[in-house]
């Protein structure tokens, strides 16, 4: 167990080994965040699991709420591969969306972040406040301006909205048959939907 | 406050007054699970929203758990609305069904039941069981039979979940643009895109 003992007399997160201690506490935050939700994870869980002292968290990020953020950082990622998928032929959208949608979602280090999100914004604002970014910067202000129509900022939200959807009956509800149907099956019945807001 | 010693020798809920006293509980409930998701609402709370013993609520519901179930139950009456949107001119199933979808849902007493399971799936087993049954028999097992293609189960759950994706997005995560559109508006966007689900 690394202890804040040992740790004391450095600078902040600044001593050998310290970048793969923190790796390590954001993995088992990712963690236990997908399984409690924000509300009902604690540090010593977290600290726990991650064979850390729950002090040499606070130390790394300063409050619950900062390693909140930081652990779910890496769900932003995905957005950004957004253009490649947009550009390109328009009758082949919908296939390169749906595919990146499945891509994206079958990872499990990225459901595990999405979980962790969903299981946090009904009692978390700070969560909730996340999907809405998410959802905005990260999908909306990349998708509207492929969109026909005169309002593509709201026809945008609602393609991310239906995705938010599929994502939710899918992974978090398990709803049937979607959640059980195979990644090529989905991409299939998605593709000519997502197509439809592009035509 | 309705005390529960004056019912103490009656058979269970069957006093004067009691179904009114039992309406009252269920909408304070309603307003507690919504508000605070079924994990962190008391029976302390629902009670004194009431103005009653909570041992009262106890007398007429058993368990916290039915209670709940019981607070639910008028949102599985909205989904009855759908075979009189799906039958009629096909050209005209998406409108319908945008229709609907934007009657139901901003109807504030069907919010506050959405709301409170939504609030509650994410540590309350029974709710997401909850919610699995209202887009599987409520949703899917309605309106498959009106959809083309070889997988007709799959196509009605991917309507769901878009359906599902866009309640959320407006009124749980309240995301701009969707949260603050008009009702006409959200029904002129979202009438094409539930329209090519039946093309």
């Amino acid at each position: 167990m690394a202890s804040v003992k040992s740790i004391s007399n450095k600078k902040l997160g600044r001593r050998p080994g310290g970048e793969d201690t923190r790796a390590k506490i954001v993995t088992a935050a990712q963690t236990q965040f997908a399984a409690e939700g924000y509300g009902h994870a604690s540090l010593r869980q977290i600290g726990s699991l991650a064979e850390v002292d729950p002090a040499l968290i606070i130390h790394y990020f300063g409050t619950k709420q900062r390693l909140f953020a930081e652990a779910m950082l890496p769900l932003f990622e995905g957005p950004k591969l957004l253009p490649a998928a947009l550009e390109g032929s328009k009758n082949g959208i919908g296939l390169r969306l749906a595919e990146l949608f499945v891509k994206m979602t079958s990872q499990p280090s990225a459901q595990k972040l999405m979980l962790g999100l969903f299981r946090s914004a009904s009692s978390e604002e700070r969560a909730a406040e996340m999907i809405r970014s998410f959802i905005q910067t990260g999908i909306i202000d990349r998708v509207e301006k492929f969109l026909p129509g005169p309002n593509k900022k709201l026809q945008a939200n609602i393609l991310g909205g239906q995705m938010v959807g599929i994502f939710i009956t899918r992974y978090v509800l398990k709803v049937e048959p979607i959640a059980n149907v195979t990644a090529e099956e989905l991409i299939a019945y998605l593709a000519p939907r997502l197509q439809a807001h592009f035509e």
